[in-house]
């Protein structure tokens, strides 16, 4: 079934509208009057509607069924990743949504190359949303992953350590792998924190023990630094149980 | 330690050289002698050695160890892409790569809109091999995964299915997950086979299991064709004990 996001505003009522966007959508896709689609809230709710009224500019639907969203995972990942050069930072934005994630937070560490200047940011930061909204749609979550800017990696690690697992994964950690970290007792709310392409250096890692992370290896190998946190939301997904 | 790979060739004996490529990476890191690089033959062997001369066009090394690497990873993966649009297999290929998979095939199916004719596959293999060492470089892997592609999905069926874990994902596959694929059984060698962008044929998932290959879902969330390998790739790695 196709599917759609309103607003929390757009989605009460026993008839919904599609407008704008959406009905630009809906027409490129030529949905007709008897046709079912999917509308969710953005944030876990959504309706099963069929279409009333198919016009350009506005498609009216009726309510047939209100539920909670089938398709969000049962544990909340937040991706904490430190600015990484480029386009790397968009790959992980759609990628982390496809694979699941509750929000993804970009951050300032001590190696990072590139720092949005707070000018360009607001710009960046809606055109990020725009990316989790797109690969929400396409992937069919329920809920669009929140992508937010923290402006120090203090910040980010007093945020990070309020999840039940808060984990910073490190290349010269060999003691500790993730599978350890998760197996040590139950979790809802899981904090994965990255760093950029040159490595978090060893002061961060330390401040990281401090706030109360735990530092883990993702195995003897390498990653890049838009490739680690992907890797971990997998496993962690898998580690959960989604499948 | 900086990392080089050497053909199986110029792998045996006392003193090893680096010439070509390999002498210009040097050139570029101002390697001197006196200092220590690691020498892998890209198929698990690898040298520490002692630089004792370092020219523009050629180093000289003395071997100090001979050992097996020790960066690969337990079960042996190798991945299996129905050939996707664009540059969506390069970036496979490199991260498969980092995340420690064995080897890459790429295959036809029936809804893949790219697949490479017979003239510039030859060039393009040679790219794809060139992506998976610099990867296998870069990530510290022993071996350098090869990229093959096969030119049936008949072929890569009765291929796959000779891994201990012969698994093939496909969206409306609900009741097995990958954990209960996983989990029944030891195994030491895994298949991954993924659909291109329009997703697998009923009729081709028919074919896998007549094969012998087990069909299993990524969870509720629907993977777009480059992401799907590599969230399968992390979660075995995870589940084999890699992290």
């Amino acid at each position: 079934m196709v599917r759609f996001f309103v607003s929390p505003q757009e989605f009460s009522g026993d008839e919904l509208y599609l407008v704008g966007e959406n009905a630009q959508h809906a027409k490129v896709l030529r949905l007709k009057a008897g046709e079912e689609v999917l509308v969710c809230d953005g944030q876990g709710q959504e309706c099963i509607c069929k279409i009333v009224d198919a016009q350009p500019s506005e498609v009216v639907l009726e309510v047939l069924e209100r539920r909670e969203s089938q398709t969000e995972a049962k544990v909340r990942v937040s991706v904490y990743m430190a600015f990484p050069k480029a386009d790397k930072l968009e790959h992980v934005i759609q990628k982390a949504t496809e694979l699941g994630a509750c929000e993804i937070v970009a951050f300032p560490s001590a190696r990072c190359v590139s720092k949005p200047d707070e000018k360009s940011l607001k710009k960046k930061l809606e055109r990020w949303q725009k990316i989790a909204s797109s690969a929400a749609e396409q992937s069919g979550r329920g809920c669009i992953p929140e992508v937010l800017v923290l402006p120090s990696f203090q910040a980010v690690l007093e945020r990070a350590a309020q999840a039940d697992k808060a984990l910073m994964f490190y290349e010269n950690e060999q003691a500790v792998t993730l599978r350890m970290a998760l197996e040590a007792g139950e979790y809802r709310t899981v904090s994965l924190l990255t760093g950029p392409e040159g490595g978090l250096e060893v002061s961060e890692v330390e401040k990281a023990r401090a706030a109360g992370l735990q530092v883990c290896t993702l195995g003897k190998r390498i990653l890049r630094c838009e490739t680690a946190p992907l890797c971990a939301l997998s496993a962690v997904m898998y580690a959960s149980g989604e499948f």
